[in-house]
């Protein structure tokens, strides 16, 4: 049997999408460049427009306000830079527990004469709307908090830091990657918001920047005027149909379901002992399940998983390519060494009952399992011990 | 009858590719990043690396001198963009006809401060080895030329241009998304090279960007440490499985069959009275033909053509969006009267003769019937005229 468990990672491009796809491949092939020249050209330009317009009523936003970018990394920096070289200098205000091409662009940034405020958040993963409001400044141009996180699953409060923004006339963007589908955004508190099609089904190398059409943005890179001038380059047709098609799949039932599946797994793992919840207890996403096993790392957890045809992912530093531990776990509070023993499971409209069973019955036995041969019995010779072996 | 002949702007998906790529929609859709926790993530960490390869073999460098990007326009902005950064200040010298990737980067830079020259080039279209010589400065530090030119197919002597970059140890990047597979290149003398996707059958939103391993640019965008950190963001593994396999279809053979086609095309239309062809007679892409009509607009040949299935472009104003004529048939010194009348036909490995022939009968009928209909009969009245009406 095998069990996808990492959705919070990628997705499997549903069948409909690829289906969907397939005439701009090579039948349809044209670019809508060329709509002035020819049908194939006609054709592009007809797909890329209903693929917008698409994008825009799910979200309740008008079609000029979807710019088509290569991923969540380039929307992110289409948002970030974009508004810093349009102001040309500022303050800027995030969070620790953003995504690294939020949390990398603020620091180029920092190079270039831009000041950054790191809102710090509390051991759930929640950013305080107060600290917000304090953290304000008379030359803070923009606000980047991302809605959920894809490590931990917490959702913000983004009406009420979108509220925050617009009594102060500050731009708010946020990272809605990871809750896409998933958790309704407030998008007339909201000015730039990055969505991804990856993580919704859709195809890989295609995203979608909101920009609210009143506001202006440097592009960040140059050449031909698509995309509202925003963004050039040729159009990537097959990707941004595939991309309209994920959204037309999205459904609340899945949500529902996803939550019941979400809850019975956190009961049944939590009922371990020595098992720790990460994460927001409510507010996270109906997919996200991360918890810590202490006396244990989480990366024997995942390759014994895999062994067993089960895919997730762990917080834990030697899974990771840097070999760094998690620094969305780390700004939680939590120790590195429980951190170590962390275990993410993140669901999708695909994921039965069945496998669920099948991979709680295998991680139970392999928790079990490791910790027979972990020298560690206790929480409190753990902790000090691993502390050590970290050092 | 369909016949394609636009394969410059963009081209079918191969049917191999489209296979090739398929399981990585929705079998081995993984991320390389989860390589370290589960088998998905090994497959498509193999997927990335194998392709690369691929390329790499293609181009006789090494694997880790190809960075995957978006798009050639993504790639040309890396480069130069890349590199302005890296040195900080200098100038830059390029050419005329460049994809306007390369020019609106060029000046955006020159409102950064760097310095450029825009190379002229002579009435076919070719840059003189003499005046890039003589436009080197001490501080220049980049000269970008394309490989061939998209438009009317003429060929760089990339040779020449490398050895004097080399000479003068400046670096040097060329464009040759428009003849990669259909020209030789001459990589031992290029530091930088723009490789594209879908214009050698593979999908669309995939390029790379080829960076000599001792060279060092910096990114345009910030986040994972992904493709050497110089471009971050997650894989879009399909495109480059599919972009990898395009590599491996590329083939002499199908070189040798646009030649003759090419060839047996411009007899065919340079043999229409007061029809001239653009670009270089001989040092010219084997799929490319441009010529001009006198006394009628390419814009109405082209609809024409397309109303008869044939698929065609043209640098006419009024056939692209902006509605100004082609820059480039401005820069090799043609009067925009007859660039109003050019036509371009671009072939691909799966041109027949068949369609060359039908393509053929229609050109000559649609052109004769537009001189019918048009006020001129003389080449003198005609630019005359023709000069007053565009002013």
């Amino acid at each position: 049997m095998q069990v996808y468990l990492d959705n919070a990672t990628t997705t499997r491009t549903a069948d409909e999408v690829i289906e969907a796809m397939l005439p701009f491949f090579n039948e349809k092939y044209g670019l809508p460049s060329s709509e002035f020249g020819h049908s194939m050209g006609i054709d592009a330009s007809d797909a890329l427009e209903q693929s917008r317009k698409t994008i825009a009523n799910y979200l309740n936003v008008k079609p000029n306000e979807i710019v088509f970018t290569s991923g969540e990394t380039e929307s992110n920096n289409l948002a970030v830079l974009g508004v810093a070289r349009a102001k040309g200098k500022g303050h800027i205000i995030t969070t620790s527990i953003e995504r690294l091409s939020i949390l990398n662009t603020c620091r180029h940034l920092e190079t270039k004469g831009f000041e950054i405020t790191y809102l710090p958040v509390d051991k759930h993963g929640l950013v305080s709307p107060d600290d917000l409001q304090s953290a304000i400044r008379d030359d803070t141009i923009l606000v980047s908090v991302q809605h959920a996180n894809p490590e931990i699953g917490t959702v913000q409060d983004i009406k009420a830091i979108g509220e925050i923004c617009g009594e102060h006339n500050i731009l708010f963007h946020t990272d809605a990657s990871s809750s896409f589908g998933l958790e309704d955004l407030p998008m007339e508190h909201i000015d730039l918001a990055t969505f991804t099609s990856h993580l919704i089904h859709g195809p890989k190398g295609i995203a979608s920047l909101f920009v609210r059409e009143d506001i202006t943005i440097k592009p960040i890179f140059f050449g031909s005027n698509n995309e509202f001038g925003i963004r050039p380059g040729f159009e990537n047709i097959p990707g941004i149909v595939g991309f309209a098609k994920a959204v037309t799949l999205l459904s609340k039932k899945y949500v529902e379901k996803m939550r019941k599946q979400r809850d019975h797994i956190i009961n049944e793992l939590t009922a371990i002992p020595h098992t720790y919840l990460n994460g927001h207890p409510e507010k996270r996403l109906c997919n996200n399940v991360n918890v810590s096993f202490s006396f244990i790392e989480g990366e024997s957890v995942v390759l014994h998983l895999d062994m067993r045809g089960i895919a997730t992912s762990t917080g834990s530093a030697c899974s990771s390519p840097n070999l760094k531990g998690s620094y969305v776990l780390e700004a939680v509070g939590q120790d590195p060494e429980v951190s170590h023993g962390s275990l993410r499971l993140t669901l999708s409209r695909y994921t039965t009952d069945r496998e669920i069973e099948y991979a709680l019955k295998h991680i139970k036995d392999v928790v079990s399992k490791l910790r027979e041969m972990s020298p560690f019995k206790d929480e409190d010779t753990f902790r000090k011990m691993a502390k050590e072996e970290h050092k």
